[in-house]
Parts: C-alpha cells; structure tokens; sequence
C-alpha cells in the first residue's frame, strides 16, 4: 500500500455528523491501491460492551485517489474508531498517531468523535435539495412597468454596454411567473435589486430600498406572494463586502476624511480617501475605486448589515442570500450571519460567491452552498472536447470529494452566470453539447441553476455581452431547445433519484468518448449515457438488462445476452430508468 | 515526484494570517522527493503589478513526508497562489485545481486567500508563550489552614485513594510561592477548586463558590494578587462539560423527573433518571451516574457557564481557563466562550483538554491550546527506548504538523498529569531518563508544564497513586533534580530562542542513539545534544565549530578541524548556546 496516499482527520469533510444519530466517514487511498477499508469503532468508556465495525465503500475516484465512505451510527453519540485496511499484500491500520501495521488496542490513539451536538449539525434546507433556480437579473428580463425606466433607457434587445438600461424590473417578473413555472423553475435567485447607480447594482446606495427603477418593497412583496402561491422560492443577492462611494457612510468619510465618525466603516489606509496610480487609499473590491470595502468587524456595520440580512426574510419573506465576493467577508461576521438568518428562517438558503476551495466556509457554521464554477469549467471543459472521459470523471470525483455531503446536496451547480460568457457560446454555439451539459446538470448531485435566457437559446461573452435582455418573441426563441429545458427538468424535480447522493460511473475510459453513470435512491435506478464526439457510438453494459425504459418516451429498451446496449447519436445522449426490489 | 503525497489545502494549518500582514503557507511533500517549492503569488485584481514568488522551506519531517513552509506578506492583504514543485525530474505545479505539468496562468484555478481579517486572526496570549507552568492538585499540594480540613482528613503524606482528603488548600498555596518563585515557575494550572463533594472536585455543587476545604473567593484573591505580584500567572479548570448530582438543576431533575423546569439542562434519555445495567439513563461523563452532562445547548446552561467563566476573570483576575472533557462539548458554546473570556481579558489563555488530534477546536475561533498527551507520549516512549532516534523526530515533526504555528507557540507541552502515572514512574525511575525528557520539554516549542512534586522526584502510578501529598521536607525531597528543574526552567526563562517556533534536526538516526536538534531565534543560537543510551557516546557535526559555551557552565567547547566534538555520559545531555553575527 502507499502511504503517502493515505488521508484522513477527525474532522471537517473527514468524519462529520451527518445527523444526530449519524457520523459519515471517509477515507482517501491510492486508486486501485486497497481491496477493504473497515472502521473499527465503539465507546472508549466501554469498550468492550460497546464496539462494532463497519465497511466502508469506494463512493468516488478522481486520478489519483480512491475515496472510502461509511455512515455510522455510535451507541451513545461518540465514538473512537480506527481504520483497518486491506490489500492482496499486507493489512495496514490508520490511527490517530499514524500508520501501524499491528491492530493497536483501543486506546488514546484512536481517532475521536467525541459528541454528537445537534447544535453544531450542518442542516440545509430541504427544499434546496428539491429546487432547480433561474437566475434573474432583473434589469434585463423583462420590462413590466415603462412607467418606472430609467433615463435614457434603451430599446429592449438593444446591445449591453457596462453602462446602459433597458427598463427591466420586478413587475416585469411578476408577468412571466407563468413562464417560469411551465418551465419548471421552482426557485429564482435575483442579482441585486437595493437602490443603486449602476444597471447590475452591485454597488448599493440603500440596503433598505428596492431600486425605484425595479419597484418597490411593496411590489417585492407581490412578488414573492406570486412565486410562493406557485412554489416558487426566492433567494436575492447579498452585496456585503463593498457599498456604493454613494452610500451615506462612505460619502461622509470622503467628505469629512478622519473627523467622519464613519471612518471606521471602511479599511480607509490614508486620508483622504482618494486614487493615486490607479490604487485607492482605501480598500475596494478588486481595485475598482466605485465599491469602497466595509469593514465588516466594525460592530455598527456588523449591525447594520445584519439588520438588513433580518429584515428582507422578516419583511418580504425571502427562502435565503446569495452572498457576494463572499471570500473576502471574514469567518467571525459570516457565522453571526447565518445565526440570524437561520434563527428566523431555519430553512434560508446560503449560497456563498467563492470560485476557489471553499471548506473553511462549509463546516455547518457558515454557509450551506457556493456556487460551483469547479463544476461549471469541467463540465464545459468535457463538452467542449478538452479532456477525456476519465479526466472527466477524476475532476468530477474530485470536486465531489471537496466537501461533506450536506453541502452536495445542495451546492449550487451552474453552467454559466452574470460573470461568465453564456453557456451556448462557451460550447461553440454547438446546442447538442448544451443538451448534454444540461443533462448532466439536471442529473447530478447538488442545486442546478440556469442562467435566464440560456433555455431559449441566448448567446454572449463575458460582462456585458451575456447580460443581454430577455427574448420574449416565440419566433425567435430556440423552442426545440426551450422543450428540452423543460423535460430534463421535470424529470429532475419528479425523481428523488436524479437528486440523491448516489452517483456511480458505469463507463468513463480515456479512449472512448462516452461517459456513462447511474443514479439512484431507494428502488429507483438511472442509467444516463453520453456520447461526446461527432460519431454515432454503441455501447454496451454487462449485468443491467432487466428492465430499462427511456426515462422520457417510456419505450422498453430490452437486453440482450451481453447485457444492455445502446446506440447514441453524435453529441447524443439517453437516459433510462427502472424501478428495481429490494434496492 | 510521488503526486499522492502532495498535500495543501487553502485553510487551516495550510494557509493562515499569521498577523495582519503575514500568511503562513504549508505544503507537504514526500520525504526526499522534492529539491525546491516556490510560492507564486499576487493579487488576481492587478497581478501584472502585483506578485512575487518566495521559496519555502523544509521545517520538519516525519515518517513518510517533508513539510515546508514560508511566510508571505500580500501586497494588500489577499492573494492568489500556486506552488512551483522543482525535483531533478520534472517540475510540477500545485494547484486549487489539482497538480498540472504546465505554468498555469493567473486564473481560476488558483489558490486564494481571499483577506486577511484581523478579527479572524488567530491570537494566542504572548505571556503563555514566555510560560513555565507548574499543575497544582490544591487537595494535595499545601494544607496551610488545617481548620478547614473536610472530616476525616487523613495524615499529609498517606495513600492516597479515590476518595480520602489530606486538606490540601489555597492558604498552603500562598504559603509556597516562594518555592515556586525560587524553581522558576511563572504559571499554575490550577485542578477544580469550586465547591463540590469529591477529593480532586470534577463534579462540581456550585460554580461561584470556593470549596469551603480550600478557602473561599477571598483568599481566592489574596492568591492571586500575591501570584500576579511575583510574576505568576494562574489558570483555573473549567468543568463545563458535566457536574455533580448534586448541582441544584440535576438535583431537581432527579426529584422532579419530566415536571422538572431543568429537565433540558441535561441530556435525558428517559425519565425517571436512573441507572439500568450500568447505563445512567442520562448522559453523563464516561458512564458516571455521578456526573450527569451538561446540555451545552440550552440558552440557559450556556448563559449560566459562561457567566461563570465572566465571573473568575472579573472577580478574582484569573489568566485563563483549562477546559476539562472540551472535546464532548459543542463548538458553538466553545466560540461564544472564547468570544466572553477574551472580551474581558483579551490576553486570556485557553487550554482545551483533548488527547487526539484537535484541529477543529485550533482555528482561532475556539481554543488557544490543547493539552498536549500525544507529546508527552512520544517522549516518554523514546526515552523509555522503545522508539529509535529516528522514529522519535519523526513523530516529533509529525505533531508539530498538526496545528498552525500559533498554537505550536503555546501548547500545553506535559510529561504527566493528574490522570497519568507519575513522570519518574514513567520512566522506571531512572532520573537520568528523566532529565532527558525534562531536558527536551524544556527545550522544545510549546508552553511547558511540570505536575507539582516531579521535581522532588515524586513518583506514583495513575490515578489516585499519583495523586499524593507534595513532599515538603528537604531531607526526603530529591534536591538535586529539585536543582536540575530550576536550572533547566531558568535557561528557558532567560532565552528567548528556546521558546521560539524554530526547531531543526542535527542528528536523528535510526542506528544511534543520540539526538541532536538545534533551537534559535534572532542571533542566539542553542545545539542541545542528548544520548538515549547507556553506554558513553562521542559526536561530531561538521561546520558547527566556532564560539559555543555551555550553556549552564560558561565552559568554552571548542570544536577540531572534524567541527564540534561531544562525548555523552551514559543517557547524558549537553546544552551548548552561541551568539552569532548576521543570523
């Protein structure tokens, strides 16, 4: 065995309740490296009445790792364990204080779960675990009130510029409710809507103030009564770690330098406040000299954010915040966050901005989700040809292995952003590989998230070309494609299956471009198979003839002696399901 | 280069502010597999002007890995890294998104520390970092106001078992300062003093009142203003995660069962409280019917605890607090006590009691330190010889891994404890033996603590034998370990480098019995040279020759053209020190 591979710690991903009755483990090896993985655990205050062992079973790989996992359940809530570990070779013991190759006696170099607490259970909300999202921007989605536009509004379907508007607005929402629903959208997470200069408004003026060009608190209100009435939830956007150089606080720092008794707010390194060299005196987000940073530590921002996290949940009722630039936020101010969040609404949503390793905000106490760019990069990556199969299938396995599982059940898997090109122009314009990055989407573990617009076929690059208005004219919207939106969507929302946390990959070879897994929960079995490449692919399976139909046509699709096989389009997919006993 | 033993993640031990200008980086390799690790970093907002590279540097190893480290200031307080792998081979990159062959440009895929928050910050007390603590059981230590001694109090110096008292109390304490002073000890870690029927008080009646048998709140501070006059710290044990029967709310809950108004102040599992098949139907400490745990959950159990912790660092002026059993308590009520106790005195030092591997609770949000039993031992079990010299620095570097270099400054380095034999009967009784390992703990990075009486040459097996009297009458106290502990205490006191965070190995082989490591800081410089066997032993480093003197002596020790020569007594040690220009 290579121990050097060898990776586990009491703690974080490694060893974390899943519930109060329930203690997840994992263990990491060299791929291919170990035939068994077995925790030995019990109770070290009695050991001897109360021990047990448990397999562990390989629930992913990426290269170089093969990752090992087990739930346990400890009789009185803690737990000290081991693992035995077994290979054609040798038997190798992980513990505590290393690697032994002799069992060592239960004592203090066992791991440690010392105690279950319910209070430091990482809970996500249910129903996230349930939703697909849109996201909106509000100014480019619909124009449902000329009467509110902004001056010098621009004819809708005009081209973005950093600058421009085109009159979008929470009314406008409000009259596609039903376009949203027909499409199976069940949650809708708005970039920012607070009173703000700019046409993304992530530069607020007035956290407490719906930008009078998108409505008002009181047509909020409507809204989410609308999308409640149609279960649908809504998540807004979190602007916390810079303002607008509008922002009454920040204005009177500029304006009164250190005798603002504001001064504090902000990470102001010199006065006045002011550019030199192109680098702000004081601290902004990137170096952009419009969005001075808060000093979040200082307690009256602290306060003062908080109370605005409290009153859109107590006022209007949101389902939860996606937090902006959320990494640069310290840890001490995210964990107050999500007690007042999650005190008046236990089952708000956090979805933390963070494109980079994110476990130090994942471990119950702060968010429940980030939005996945890993994912996204890979899963454009494979479609558009840049890696192989099984590199698909590693990095995958990878990013599954970042986190503990609460945290995969509803991370929040995107394709494409306000921040991005859109999803059709990174594929090359090429919709088939859309369909097939779709599908894998809307079958994987974890909250899928459209980005407006992408389901009818809409094209960009980055900001501001993708930050385009809306097509609301049938004629020219993709409809074919809006179709398979909306099937591979329901399928998702009607099948715990497609969302559970078993995923298991039946084909993912470097020199075949086909990429075929399973889903699955209780009696419910998925088989979802791709082809990526331009040449009509045959594929077959041993051991899974019984029972398959098309998940979408209901058509029987029977087996043969050397198991199941099928034939898929270039770029094509299928998706079959059966039901199986005794799953 | 062996890519399953890279490791780093962007958190934790692995990447932390050390100040507010200082990230810490920590990336792990094979042993011996990597020449050179160079950081690349800057700020992903303008990395054409900001970024620089920093080499690290290998600063311990154990078994299988080298680790190397390097600090790094950011040009404003975030940046964006990857590591550069350099072996004879090939060169490899570290990334956020796995090891890739190429140079990826600043992108996505690097790893981030996204800002550096002073709130955030990991701050550990400087004092316990300039600490020798000596651990007072006060039952056993002095009795110095036999009219308080409880019934039956037995003759000072008898047997001691699980239940017996010998009036140990504060007045015996205040009585022996001058000891302490005169040995060089600059801290106590007090064993429970509140109120409570038992001997060694870890099931505690009430948590604002003194045990009458030692004393009362006033003599409390009379205790600690005479300390604090003479430089020593004191460290109350908080039992936070259990109390006695007898404690009012578990009482009631007894009487009372379900009507009880305290009947979630603990963990109850069924009503009546009782004790079936040795299974208290609450939980309890281990399996102790006698000590029922706490609900640390409860607002009110929490609200009433960490008024307790308020209480003793405002009443009295204690330095911090020793958390007993911390590992079965909650970490949300660890975070709002670190919150309490450093509000009040924010130089207050926070020992947790867990004997494995604690990284969770060392995050800069919960404790300062742990006490460190994993170290205790590895030292015992090198100097008991069952571990070769090797194996020993080894298992050395692998615990100084384990935690960032905060807590390395500061842990609770101990050779044995009220809950283990005696340190002398660890070590079979050879005081040779003993003075190694009393020689390294005090020589090594961590804050050191003696067990009252080892330096008398007290020795016991575990609980209750090890528990006994302190011995004050010369004639049977052993002085010239008495003078050894003073001598050795006031080389540390007096030398800053000895307490320093820099360690490197000399000489650590698996064939000689010898251990030569190196400790410095600044331009001071300490070689301490050790022979774990019992035969005479002569050794040569090369290039060390110039300028060392005993460090006890003053002797010069000159070194030949064949560098610095040593000739060891049989388990004898040489501590030499130097100053040196330009370090």
């Amino acid at each position: 065995m290579q121990k050097e591979a060898l990776y586990h710690i009491p703690g974080y991903k490694w060893a974390y309740a899943y519930d109060t009755e329930t203690v997840r483990l994992r263990v990491r090896t060299k791929r291919g490296d170990v035939s068994r993985v077995v925790a030995q655990w019990g109770d070290k205050y009695d050991w001897d009445r109360f021990h047990d062992e448990t397999a562990l079973e390989i629930v992913t790989s990426d290269e170089l790792f093969d990752y090992w996992e087990a739930a346990v359940s400890p009789f009185y809530r803690r737990m000290s364990y081991i693992f035995r570990l077994e290979s054609e070779e040798e038997t190798l013991y992980m513990t505590d204080r290393g690697i032994v190759e002799e069992f060592p006696e239960p004592s203090g170099s066992y791991y440690e779960f010392a105690y279950i607490h319910d209070v430091d259970l990482f809970k996500v909300p249910q129903w996230a675990k349930e939703a697909v999202f849109m996201q909106i921007m509000p100014e480019r989605f619909a124009n449902g009130d000329p009467s509110n536009d902004p001056e010098g509004t621009e004819d809708w379907g005009g081209v973005p510029t950093r600058e421009n508007f085109f009159g979008g607005d929470l009314q406008g929402v409000i009259d596609h409710l039903d376009y949203l629903e027909d499409l199976g959208v069940n949650a809708i997470y708005f970039t920012p809507i607070f009173e703000s200069p700019s046409n993304h408004k992530y530069d607020i003026v007035d956290y407490k103030k719906i930008d009078p060009h998108f409505g008002d608190t009181e047509l909020l209100k409507k809204l989410i009564g609308a999308c409640h009435d149609r279960g649908i939830r809504v998540v807004l956007d979190a602007v916390f770690n810079h303002c607008s150089t509008e922002f009454p606080a920040f204005k009177d720092v500029r304006e009164n330098g250190e005798a603002s008794v504001y001064q504090d707010w902000f990470h102001v390194r010199s006065f006045p406040v002011e550019v030199k060299d192109g680098i702000p005196s004081y601290d902004t987000f990137g170096f952009f000299e419009e969005m001075p940073k808060f000093n979040t530590a200082h307690p009256d921002v602290k306060n003062y954010l908080l109370e605005v996290a409290e009153y859109w949940i107590k006022e209007v009722g949101i389902d939860g915040w996606r937090l902006d630039v959320a990494n640069e936020i310290d840890h001490a101010f995210w964990r107050d966050f999500r007690n007042v969040v999650k005190s008046i609404n236990p089952e708000a949503y956090i979805i933390g901005e963070v494109w980079s390793d994110s476990l130090t905000w994942l471990t119950g106490d702060q968010f429940d989700s980030v939005m996945n760019y890993p994912f996204s990069d890979t899963v454009l990556s494979y479609f558009n040809g840049e890696m192989n199969s099984l590199d698909f299938s590693n990095k995958i396995g990878a990013l599954l292995m970042r986190y503990p599982q609460q945290t995969n059940e509803v991370i929040f898997n995107l394709l494409c952003s306000h921040d991005t090109p859109r999803l059709l122009t990174r594929l090359g314009g090429d919709k088939r590989k859309m369909k097939l990055a779709v599908t894998f989407l809307m079958t994987f573990i974890g909250t899928p998230c459209l980005f407006y617009g992408d389901e009818i076929g809409l094209e960009g690059e980055g900001d501001p070309d993708c930050r385009q208005c809306m097509e609301w004219d049938p004629e020219k919207q993709d409809r074919d494609l809006h179709d398979f939106y909306r099937m591979v969507i329901r399928l998702r929302r009607e099948h715990p299956a497609l969302r559970s946390s078993r995923y298991r990959i039946h084909q993912a070879c470097a020199d075949t471009p086909c990429f075929v897994y399973e889903r699955s929960e209780g009696n419910e079995q998925f088989l979802i198979w791709m082809n990526n490449s331009d040449e009509e692919q045959t594929l077959s399976l041993p051991d899974l003839a019984e029972g398959w139909k098309d998940a979408f046509s209901g058509e029987e699709v029977a087996g043969g002696e050397d198991g199941l096989s099928v034939t898929l389009e270039p770029f094509g997919f299928r998706i079959l399901h059966r039901e199986v006993q005794n799953a």
